[in-house]
């Protein structure tokens, strides 16, 4: 049930590269990790001819391709998917969700500032958390070097605990609905009795239900 | 909630090709296809130097990448997932999940056969829904030839009529928890009260409920 945190910033100025350190960082943390990036254009990942190309093209909305070590899938989509579609295409089974880009969603924000790219921030500091320089700025948060991962690792793992608590989401057609602490832990009370009552089920560590009910 | 079929035959007897021609064919008929490809080997889906590989490198244990016009995801796995982990990871947005491979999974199965590559079938005809053959089979199961794609995609429509009522899928602990039709209407029902007592909600149409309660 990641919590998310994007990383914005100007083109330049290290927001891939602060990316793949913080990850490295988290990661030797014993945190589960997904990274998303925001491409502002189409990107290549199948090709023409090979086979996930050639079901695409057949009119597949998704195609999923499974080995041994990896699974990967490409899906249609009709416009920029937002925070939440996001949210929901990458499941509850990571701790921590960075993202590259979606400057414009609520998520928790750092920003990577470079003088040398202007001398505008590209969110408002109201809206970000930390901001990641070798500048010295007139802004009154809380700020790191490039070079300090383990710093902006530490602030991270402090600002969002993760959660090894109980925890539930739920989305109703296809919206998330933000629940308060106590409305979740009723939620999760009656759901895991609900489905505790239902023959040969054991502890509940996890559940996840899917309700579909089409129109007419 | 897609029902699965599983394409299985012999390398080289066509199941690609078939793969494609009727998920054209199902598209046209104004199906929504999830098509999974079976690969015995690891796949290159990304490339060294790409930043989908970069971030995949410095540990993420899933990657997404969105752009306006698609997603794509490249996730590590342990071993080569199940036909229940696959589900999972397809989700219920799609109307039929059409395999390629996994002779060995309980999904309902359709063979493509070619005489040249030797006499026997990859699945006892037990495990087999049909034939695609241009050879005709002492076999009692339907056969179709290669090119009656029409054909084929009748028999899975009236085999396999597309849930156009309501439906649920249940996960306990990554397992896929098979429900009766009058289990599965008390559930719906339940759930759809539990969920809408809560304020502000509508109409319930898709529910889609992640529960995690993690050790400790």
């Amino acid at each position: 049930m990641g919590q998310i945190i994007s990383i914005v910033g100007k083109s330049g100025a290290g927001k891939t590269r602060l990316l793949e350190r913080l990850i490295g960082e988290l990661k030797q943390r014993g945190y589960k990790i997904a990274a998303v990036k925001h491409m502002r254009h189409d990107f290549e990942i199948d090709h023409q001819g090979k086979d996930s190309w050639r079901l695409m093209q057949a009119g597949a909305d998704s195609v999923v391709l499974s080995s041994p070590v990896r699974l990967a899938s490409v899906t249609s989509v009709d416009s920029e998917p937002t925070l939440e579609e996001l949210r929901r295409f990458i499941g509850a089974d990571f701790d921590l969700v960075i993202i590259e880009g979606f400057k414009k969603s609520p998520a928790p924000k750092i920003e990577v500032y470079r003088k040398e790219l202007g001398a505008d921030l590209v969110c408002t500091p109201e809206q970000l958390l930390a901001i990641v320089s070798d500048e010295i700025l007139d802004i009154p948060l809380p700020r790191f070097t490039p070079d300090d991962i383990k710093g902006l690792a530490d602030f991270i793992e402090q600002r969002f605990p993760v959660g090894r608590e109980e925890n539930i989401a739920l989305f109703v057609n296809d919206k998330f609905v933000p629940l308060g602490s106590s409305v979740k832990e009723t939620l999760i009370s009656d759901l895991t009795g609900l489905v505790s009552d239902l023959s040969g089920i054991g502890e509940i560590k996890k559940l996840d239900i899917w309700l579909r009910r089409p129109e007419g």
